[in-house]
C-alpha cells in the first residue's frame, strides 16, 4: 500500500517488551507512555507504543483515483516527538488539489497521497524531551511538521518561509522515514513538539480544526498588513478560507466585503458579519467600488481574472493572494503602475502566529462554520467542495476510522 | 494638419496691440512679456505674445507613419501659466509606444499625436498670477500638465494618483483648447506653473531634460519603498530609465545588480556604478541569487517572463515594475506565496517628489547619459531605441526645429 516505507525494516508493531524497554532509556520523561484522562478520554486504557507504528489512514493511490483505507507507518516517538491520537481534521482545498495532483509541476504530488493539515489530537505519548505537552492534552498540527531551525526566517518564528524548506505535513520529503510525509487522515502522527500547538481548554474542538490552516493563513496576512478597525477590506471567494477570513476581519472591526460567485452565498455574507456582499459578475458593482478598498485577500484556490480586483484596490493597496498557486490570470502592469498598487502573496504563518491566531479565536469565540463527516465520506466531501457545496468546512471526526476497526500498536 | 484645433476660433497670431491690452489687463504680473536675459539668452529681441499661439511640432499623423512637421495651437498664456521656448526634450521609449499606438486599448493615441514629457524650456511669458517664475528661468515639464487639484491624492502631492485623472503631457484631454494635449517635440508649450519644475542653475540642460521622466519614474518608488545603503538592489533592463536608476540607487549606497539582456552593457552597467551585472538569460546565475535580493526596479517597457526575477527576491521583497503597462507575463501566485513578495507597478511621481529629484541629482551631478539629436533624425532615433542601440537616452536639440524656420508668435 505502501511501498516507500517498506524500506523501513524497524519492527511495525513494537512488543511490550520494546515498549518498556523505551519508556526506561527514556526515563527523563515524567510520562512516556500512558493513558489519557481528563475531558478528552482515550477509548482505551492499553499502554500506548512508543516504537515505529502502523497507522490506519485514507488517501488517494494515484491522482484522480477516489481516496481509500490504507495503511501506513509512522515513526518512532523521538525524544522532542508528541504522539497524536486524531480525533479531527479539516478537509482544505489544497488537500483536493494534492490528491489529484493538481498543482504538478508547481508542487507534485507523491503517491499515495495522505492529505490533512488541520489537525487536532489527543497526546497519547510524548518524548523525553518534551516539555510542552503531558498525555491527555490536546494538540493542533496544521501545514508543517519540521523545519530547519537555524536559517534566518526560522530564527525569525517564519518558519512557514524556511530557506531550507520546511516540511509540508503531507507531500512533503519525510527526513526521519524517508519518502515523503501522511498527513491528519489517520488515525495517528507523530510530530516533533515545536510544530504542534497547543488548543485552549474548552474550544470547540471539531471547529477549531480548520483554524490551523484557514485560520492562520487568512490571520497571518492581516497582521503582516495590518488591517485596522475602519479598513474598507475585501474578502475574495466564500469557502473554508474566505468564511474565517470575514469573521477575522470583522473580529478586528474592518468594514468587510465579500466577492463572490455564488448568489446563494450573499446571505451568509451577511451573518458572517460582512457589511456588504457582491457577485463579481456584476460588472456595474464592480465599477462602482473603483479605488475603495484599503485591502484586498484573495482566497480563490485557483487562478481568475484579478485585474476587476486590482481595480478596487485604493493607492497604495495591496490584494494578497494566499489561494491559486497557478499563474495570475490578466493582470496589468498598468493596472497596478496607476495607483502604486500591489499583489503579493502569503503562505500560512509561523508557529508562533499560529498558535496566536489559535489562542486569539478561542479568546473571541471565533470557529470555523463545519460539517462534520465520516471518513468514508471523504470522496463525497471533495466532490461538494469542488462544486462549491460546502458551508464552510468539512471536517473528518477520525472516530469513525477507529470504528471501521485497524489494530492500534 | 491639426484639425481638433480649428474649432478654436481665437486669433491664433495676436496683434501687438492685443499683447499690450493683456499685459495691461494683468497688471499684477511683474513680468508679463519680455525679453528672456541671463546664460539663456532669447534668440530674438521681439517681444513674446500671451494669446493663443500656432506652434512648430513633430508628431505622428497616425500609428507607424513617420514623424514630420506640423503646426499645433498653444493656448493663451493664462493667469498661472509659464509659455516655455522649449530647450530641449528627452525621447522616452513610451514616447514610441504611443506614436505606434502599442498601448492601444489600455492607453489608445489620439493623432496627431505629438509626444515628449522630458522637456527643459526657456520662460518667455508668465501669466499675471505667476509667482513661480520670472522670464528667462529655466523650467521643466515632465508627465503631466495638470490635475484636478483638490482630490485627496492632489492634496497629498500624489498628482500622478489624480482620482479624476491628472493631464498628461501628450495624448491627455486638453481641458482649456478641447482636443487632446501636445508634447515637448515643439518649440514652446504653455503650462500652468504648479506644473512646471525649476531647474536649478548650472544644472547641464540637456542631460537633466531625461529625468522629468526618467529620473522621477525611479526614484519616486525607491523612496516610497525606502531604498537604503547596504541593501542589495536589482535593477532590470539598462536602459534610460535603467541607467538612471542605477545611478540613484548607487548615490544611495546600495548594492546594485543590473539585469540585462545585451551583453555589450555588462561593462557599462559597471562603469555605472553597479556592483554586478547579469545577463538574464543565463539561468544558472539566476539560479545563484535566488532569495537576494531587497529590492527590484524593473524598467524593461514591455512584458516578459517575470517569475524568474520574482524567484530572486528576498522574503517580503517587492518587485517594481514601471516599464510594462501590458499583462504580467508568467508570474506564479505560488512564487509570489512562498516568500511573502509582492509585484508593484509605480507611476512618475507628484510634482513635489519632481522637484525633489530634479534637486537630489543637481546636488549630486546626476544625470543622464545623453546622445543629442537633431528634429529630423526623430524617426531614426526612434529605430535605434527600438533596436536598444541607445547609451542611454537620446535628446532633441530642440532649436534644429527651431532653424527649420516656423513663424514665432
Amino acid at each position: 500500500m505502501c511501498d516507500q516505507r517498506e524500506g523501513d525494516h524497524r519492527p511495525e508493531m513494537p512488543s511490550r517488551r520494546d515498549v518498556l524497554k523505551g519508556s526506561l532509556a527514556l526515563a527523563a520523561s515524567p510520562l512516556l507512555v500512558g493513558v489519557a484522562s481528563s475531558a478528552y478520554a482515550a477509548q482505551t486504557s492499553e499502554p500506548v507504543g512508543t516504537g515505529p507504528t502502523s497507522a490506519r489512514a485514507y488517501g488517494a493511490l494515484k491522482a484522480n483515483s477516489p481516496l481509500e483505507s490504507m495503511q501506513i507507518k509512522r515513526r518512532a516517538v523521538g525524544p522532542n516527538d508528541v504522539l497524536l491520537d486524531v480525533l479531527y481534521c479539516g478537509i482544505c482545498h489544497s488537500d483536493i488539489h494534492h490528491a489529484h495532483d493538481e498543482w504538478n509541476p508547481i508542487v507534485p504530488t507523491a503517491f499515495p497521497c495522505v492529505p490533512g493539515h488541520e489537525i487536532i489530537g489527543r497526546v497519547q505519548a510524548v518524548g523525553s524531551a518534551v516539555t510542552k505537552f503531558k498525555v491527555g492534552d490536546i494538540g493542533g498540527v496544521g501545514c508543517m511538521v519540521d523545519s530547519c531551525g537555524t536559517c534566518e526566517n526560522c530564527l525569525d518564528d517564519r518558519e512557514q518561509y524556511c530557506l531550507k524548506g520546511s516540511t509540508v505535513t503531507y507531500n512533503g520529503r519525510d527526513t526521519v522515514l524517508g519518502g515523503h510525509t501522511f498527513g491528519g487522515y489517520s488515525d495517528k502522527v507523530v510530530v516533533t513538539e515545536r510544530f504542534v500547538i497547543r488548543i485552549p481548554p474548552g474550544a470547540d474542538l471539531a471547529a477549531t480544526a480548520p483554524l490551523l490552516c484557514a485560520g492562520i493563513t487568512t490571520f497571518s496576512p492581516m497582521q503582516h498588513w495590518k488591517v485596522a478597525a475602519g479598513q474598507r477590506v475585501g474578502v475574495i471567494g466564500l469557502g473554508g478560507l474566505g468564511h474565517v477570513a470575514v469573521k477575522l476581519a470583522v473580529s478586528r472591526r474592518a468594514d468587510v466585503t465579500v466577492f463572490t460567485t455564488s448568489p446563494s452565498k450573499i446571505a451568509d455574507a451577511k451573518r458572517l458579519g460582512a457589511t456588504n456582499a457582491v457577485l463579481w459578475s456584476d460588472s456595474a458593482a464592480m465599477k462602482q467600488l473603483a479605488n475603495k478598498f484599503d485591502y484586498l485577500i484573495s482566497t480563490v484556490p485557483q487562478a481568475y481574472p484579478m485585474q476587476q480586483f486590482i481595480d478596487v484596490l485604493k493607492l497604495d493597496a495591496t490584494l494578497v493572494n494566499v489561494g491559486a498557486l497557478d499563474a495570475l490570470q490578466g493582470v496589468s502592469g498598468g493596472g497596478l503602475i496607476f495607483g502604486r498598487k500591489s499583489i503579493a502573496g502569503s503562505a500560512i504563518g509561523g508557529i508562533a502566529e499560529t498558535q496566536e491566531v489559535i489562542d486569539y479565536c478561542a479568546a473571541r469565540n471565533i470557529k470555523a462554520d463545519i460539517e462534520l463527516i465520516r471518513v468514508e465520506d471523504i470522496n463525497r466531501a471533495y466532490d461538494r467542495v469542488v462544486d462549491k457545496d460546502v458551508r464552510y468546512r468539512f471536517v473528518i471526526d477520525m472516530a469513525s476510522l477507529k470504528v471501521a476497526g485497524t489494530t492500534r500498536s
